[in-house]
């Protein structure tokens, strides 16, 4: 008998008639002869309701209360999964993240899962009795409640399959499961089947939010197969097409080496998240960079491209970087105020630049990606502002008002168009 | 430096302006030297809500996932309250039951608290800290969480008071206090400053609904200094009253004996909650009384006055007793149903009955009590339909449409009103 990891998210819970829908997919695995961990998130729009009481009740809160307030809604919706799944007459009982208990370190708000003791779900998968787990909690060493941060229930459930050995974890969300693309911006994006674990990392840090980046690492760290699939066809409907399917509807995350047809490129993705600062006539000499960057590192903001050109004099150079749109203005005030060291003449910014990056571990193999990338893009007048490569992806920059020209037109060239 | 308990209950913490207010409350006390432990109901509607949401799941359910669902109403006021009170310079952590922890038994849904260890919260007191107590809630020796039934916070902040032995246990309400009667029926109804625990019983169990039964009968087990009073004052404009007035505002919950100025009658009390039923011309012989109550009992069906008469023929009896409206239809199916071995001619019913209390310890010492009481209902042409008394009270059943002034003669005739 299989062991087998479900997660439904928020919009999967929303209300009590979802939540029904969520225990009739359970049951579907359970008669299948599995046994089941579930993990839940929240009822849609209730962390954000509990998030907003801590923030009215003082804007600045001590994080150990905001954890006792907020991990509340997993455990309203624990317990209710359970009261569904045995009015079906499926065994089950609610988990509480103390309970089982999945320890953290101290982080509170943005806790790291350090353990997790499956030795007590074991005992009861023996009796058939699913596991309804709280997600996106844990307890701390004090013994006081810790979240995982947002998005924190999709690692709950990665690390609950890693802890009892799981054969597949099925993360169940509003889409059913990882594109090409964003299929609102190219009709013809397709569902992949298989994605390997690096290139889910690229797609979910770029923003394809599909899952949380750091449930993707973890999944990666413990080989934990991932399926991204859908909560909301009905579960009976879904029979024969996983019957079809080799048990298969949706995308899996898994080791590169499992996928047996790999494609150079994999899929296209897109981030609005990202401003453009370019500092003029930078003193070029050595240190500088240190001096740019230094500050905004003790600021806490994060520098994502970097593009430094050579300039004409020999002794002033042009700098460009960017950082998310949110610490757009602040950014600008660090490098101000520190003008007089990295001596520059003019500090020039935008928050209208989109960032597109073509992704697929295939690369690694083949040259002349990032060569066609560019070629595309000049054959359709687009002007890149700034380029990054790492072994799978090549990102550039460009502007906003281009984003889906460039999208459709990247899809197309690298063949990921629906046939 | 004294320990107390302030208890506030869900109308107080409705939402985060209140518990802002419930916070200054809290520092009013701790600026004043003590070492103070808030026990905090969920927000108003909050219960109800997780409620219907479990009934919606099945009508019938478990009870354990009951208890997971409902105890997180609590879980986030107390989260919310440390934060507030931390917003203005106090100290302050939240608790939930497993935490502290609140011993319970497995009766989940209406569990009874079994042990409460203080150690952790006297070690915080050292430190100045506020304990902000999640009630209504503790933990099963199954490591579950249980719940306390309805009204249970006030049950929660009695037992911690017992077991930190507080100086007092102040039940902020929406009420100022205690009242002689009910002030929406009788203007002149007067605040008591002192009541006793056996007084105050006899007021909860009869309508008065300020306190929850267990939680007095546990202040009177543990000799616990209830004090009942308003969270809705401001906390500011309270402090010159209570220097004036012994540092009381409110109504004084106590062992009988620290009450010095008794009245012989407290209060009159009137429950609409009964429901009559009266059996013509039962066979009068020994073990009838058993035959009617036997079944009503294995039925659980909470039978209250009994009344029996003699009949005329000496061979049959007309029995009349009530039951809870809720229950009244029941127990006549039930009676019905045992027709043959009662062996009685006609069942009769009504539930537009009204049960008029009068209450007071002094009755013990006093005689001619009662007699005052049908006298005064009889100038009035109000007709009594069962009688019973206890040591303290004297309980009649009248028809309904008499409510209001029966009340407001027996509390004029005891010398209530206000003067």
């Amino acid at each position: 008998m299989a062991r087998i990891v479900m997660k439904f998210g928020g919009t999967s819970v929303a209300n009590v008639e979802r939540i029904k829908n969520v225990a009739r997919h359970v049951a579907r695995e359970v008669n299948a002869g599995h046994h089941v961990a579930v993990v839940v998130s929240a009822m849609a729009g209730k962390t954000n309701e509990l998030v907003a009481y801590t923030r009215e009740t003082a804007p600045l809160h001590d994080a150990r209360e905001y954890d006792a307030v907020v991990a509340s809604g997993e455990q309203v919706t624990s317990g209710l999964l359970a009261i569904a799944l045995q009015e079906i007459g499926i065994s089950a009982r609610s988990w509480q993240g103390w309970q089982i208990p999945i320890r953290t370190n101290d982080a509170h708000a943005s806790a790291r899962i350090e353990g997790i003791d499956p030795a007590k779900l074991l005992e009861r998968f023996k009796d058939g009795q699913v596991a309804v787990i709280a997600g996106f909690q844990g307890v701390a060493p004090s013994g006081r409640i810790t979240t995982l941060g947002r998005g924190g229930s999709d690692t709950s459930a990665v690390a609950i399959a890693a802890a009892i050995q799981a054969e597949r974890c099925d993360i169940y969300t509003d889409v059913d499961g990882v594109y090409t693309t964003d299929p609102r911006i190219v009709a013809a994006a397709r569902r992949l089947r298989r994605i390997s674990y690096e290139e889910m990392l690229e797609m979910a840090s770029l923003g394809a939010k599909v899952l949380q980046t750091r449930s993707v690492e973890l999944a990666m760290n413990h080989h934990v197969n991932v399926m991204v699939r859908s909560s909301f066809e009905a579960p009976e409907d879904l029979a024969p097409a996983l019957a079809a399917n080799e048990g298969v509807v949706g995308t899996l995350v898994c080791d590169e080496d499992e996928i047996v047809e790999q494609q150079i490129v994999s899929g296209i993705a897109y981030s609005r998240d990202e401003a453009k600062v370019t500092l003029l006539k930078v003193e070029d000499k050595p240190g500088v960079a240190a001096r740019v960057f230094g500050p905004l590192a003790e600021a806490n903001i994060n520098v994502d491209m970097i593009v430094q050109n050579i300039s004409e004099d020999g002794r002033h150079t042009d700098m460009t970087f960017t950082v998310p749109v949110a610490d757009y203005e602040r950014a600008a005030k660090v490098i101000e105020s520190a003008k007089a060291e990295i001596n520059y003449k003019d500090l020039r910014g935008s928050t209208d630049v989109v960032k597109v990056s073509v992704i697929g571990v295939g690369m690694r193999s083949h040259a002349g990606v990032a060569a066609r990338m560019f070629t595309a893009l000049a054959d359709k007048g687009i002007n890149i502002q700034a380029i990054t490569t790492s072994e799978i992806k090549v990102s550039i920059l460009i502007d906003a008002a281009y984003t889906e020209l460039a999208v459709r037109t990247l899809h197309s060239v690298y063949g990921l168009d629906k046939t």
